[in-house]
């Protein structure tokens, strides 16, 4: 997502909480500079320039595989493990490799707008299950396998941001995912667990993931650097069972291409190397968790009656709920007048009309000052409305 | 296609004429690191991280506009180019927005090996025309068109390396290239030109592109920095009309992700601001063509009677076919007791049985020295296979 294109509207002296972006500042440019000139530098200079394993950068594989096991208690080895031009293109690849069009799929309501996008391309049937505070429900969505069942369709995957989702700021407990490990295993649907958030927690760890609470089986686990290094670099990674890496490395894209952005990622692999990346998240963690104090206290100062709100652990991301009868396509339109921009939820739903009554904050963009002003007006536009 | 998984058996020592690759020694790394670390020091450092624009990197956008409309007289605007994750990412995106499963391709007989791979893994039908030395066959071509026409089919597009072809070295002439345009237009096809090798020509310039000749009418013009700067940045860009460009660059990919590679493409741009990126393309084909002598040279000088190869005007590569009788695999299988490598010409075609005889070699990876010794081995295998 990009800022040009999300909100046409957007000029300078604006604050835009729609944007769920890392802010600016808290990229760790001159860290990663250091790591890139020293690489280019280097005897290896010559290996960031060519074609690439398919798999992505070798040294940036062992590091993350070790990461992951020691942070993630994943028990993975190199073969569970792939480089990807951010998890875009993980999500992309694996709906190449996953569906053709009319296939079924699932997702949460609300869910990742980009990626009901990119389903949407696709021409998939696109399957929303409600969820709650603690995400989807499992009885709702074993209705809806059900329902397939008895029309004879299969979904290929359930996607899932599981932990401080895009747009709830949600994180979905350790049962709650058990439960539905145990449905997809029953109905035999793949799970693609988008977790780009988990780094950045502001208070305990995140519960297990669904690849390490299934052992593996049929989780596809995306992670990115978008979120805590930098988005420009383009730089995920996907681990799963290693016949799936085996089989997606072996596409007809990586064979033409090589792996997702060699340059970039032997780049990634030198900073990580340094522990730079580590050294990062510790002080990112506070900047964010900062932030969204500020946006939670401003929420508690002014907004009226009959607003609620997530308090999210983690993250980008809070969603608030209007008093019924107020819509946030209204709310937008009446708070743009005063250089506030916001996502309202209507985009999040498989069903626009779900969504009226919600809109998405982000508290990671805009500068302390941004996000308490930038609350203070919604809150008075929510209050003029409430007036009529 | 990466050398790790094209031939396994690749060991120091080799000598791995299959490689279609740019040869490392003749990558420009120390002018390329020293526009990166200019650019990562000045001002518009923090430009580099972030989510980009959709179509790509402004200023290498402005960049090829300016260079495309002075050397191949486009005569495009800004809005008729985006940039890509290498021309890889183009195909990849053009057949996710211009197919679905199962619908009808056309490719050249033989055509790029890894383009069929892609087509394949979406399960698109291939339908490959014959070419003689000038490219495809447009009476061919046209009864494979009606011939789908009375199955009441329309294929989605065309697409052709036209320009030093891979894997044969042949360019197709402007009349060819005419014919097949007015056949796209009668039977409205998109073409695909996947036109990476033609700033590596030799002698004169090439005949004026498909979307020069067609006025941009439904002709997608794929380019790369992959042949002539470097593979590992994946950095390419796709010109066509504006309507097409706006419609792809809203795909969901890239407004989840951003625009290709927004880091690399803006030190893509700051290299060839300096006209760096052509000075060394003016370098670059003095040293390709020395490597295309060596090796047309050595193949008259050691080649036993019967055999015959292309004489390519630029590019990568020479095709060459074997006597009657003799096959591909079989040389394949002795040479490779002698370290040397090649792709025999099955994996270009369709039906693979129509390319037994027949194989490809890259002049552009391998020194002068191994290109000499590697074709000296080969002559002397086709000779002992010859002589039974």
């Amino acid at each position: 997502m990009t800022l040009e294109s999300s909100q046409q509207g957007v000029i300078a002296g604006s604050i835009p909480l729609f944007a769920g972006h890392p802010a600016p500042e808290l990229l760790p440019a001159a860290g990663f500079r250091q790591a890139a000139e020293r690489l280019m530098r280097g005897r290896a200079a010559s290996r960031l320039f060519n074609y690439g394993d398919e798999r992505g950068d070798p040294r940036l594989r062992d590091y993350l595989v070790e990461r992951l096991n020691r942070c993630e208690s994943l028990g993975i080895r190199r073969e569970n493990l792939m480089i990807l031009g951010g998890s875009t293109g993980g999500l992309t690849m694996l709906c190449d490799r996953l569906t053709v069009a009319g296939d079924d799929v699932l997702v949460d309501a609300p869910s990742y707008r980009d990626a009901l996008h990119i389903f949407r391309d696709r021409q998939l049937r696109i399957h929303a299950v409600p969820i709650d505070e603690q995400g989807i429900l499992p009885q709702e969505l074993e209705r809806t396998l059900q329902r397939l069942q008895r029309q004879r369709r299969r979904p290929k995957f359930y996607y899932v941001v599981p932990t401080f989702q895009n747009p709830s700021g949600i994180t979905m407990p350790a049962e709650r995912r058990r439960a539905v490990i145990a449905l997809s295993q029953q109905y035999r649907f793949a799970i693609i667990e988008d977790d780009v958030y988990c780094d950045i927690r502001f208070d305990a760890a995140p519960p297990p993931s669904f690849y390490a609470l299934s052992g593996g089986a049929e989780v596809l686990r995306l992670g990115s650097f978008s979120k805590t290094l930098a988005p420009g670099l383009r730089c995920g990674w996907l681990v799963a069972r290693r016949e799936r890496i085996a089989e997606f490395s072996g596409s007809g894209m990586l064979k033409m291409g090589g792996g997702a952005n060699p340059f970039t990622a032997a780049l990634v692999a030198e900073y990580c190397a340094s522990g730079a990346w580590e050294r990062h998240l510790g002080w990112l963690r506070g900047q964010y968790r900062q932030r969204r104090d500020i946006a939670l206290t401003a929420l508690r100062r002014f907004m009226p009656p009959g607003v609620s709100w997530t308090r999210p652990e983690g993250g980008y991301f809070i969603w608030l709920r209007l008093p019924a009868g107020l819509d946030a396509a209204d709310l937008a339109a009446r708070v743009q007048a005063r250089d506030v921009y916001f996502a309202p939820g209507s985009g999040f739903f498989v069903s626009p009309d779900d969504g009226t009554r919600y809109l998405r904050l982000s508290f990671s963009f805009v500068p302390a000052a941004d996000l308490r002003a930038g609350i203070e007006i919604l809150a008075e536009g929510i209050a003029e409305m409430a007036a009529g």
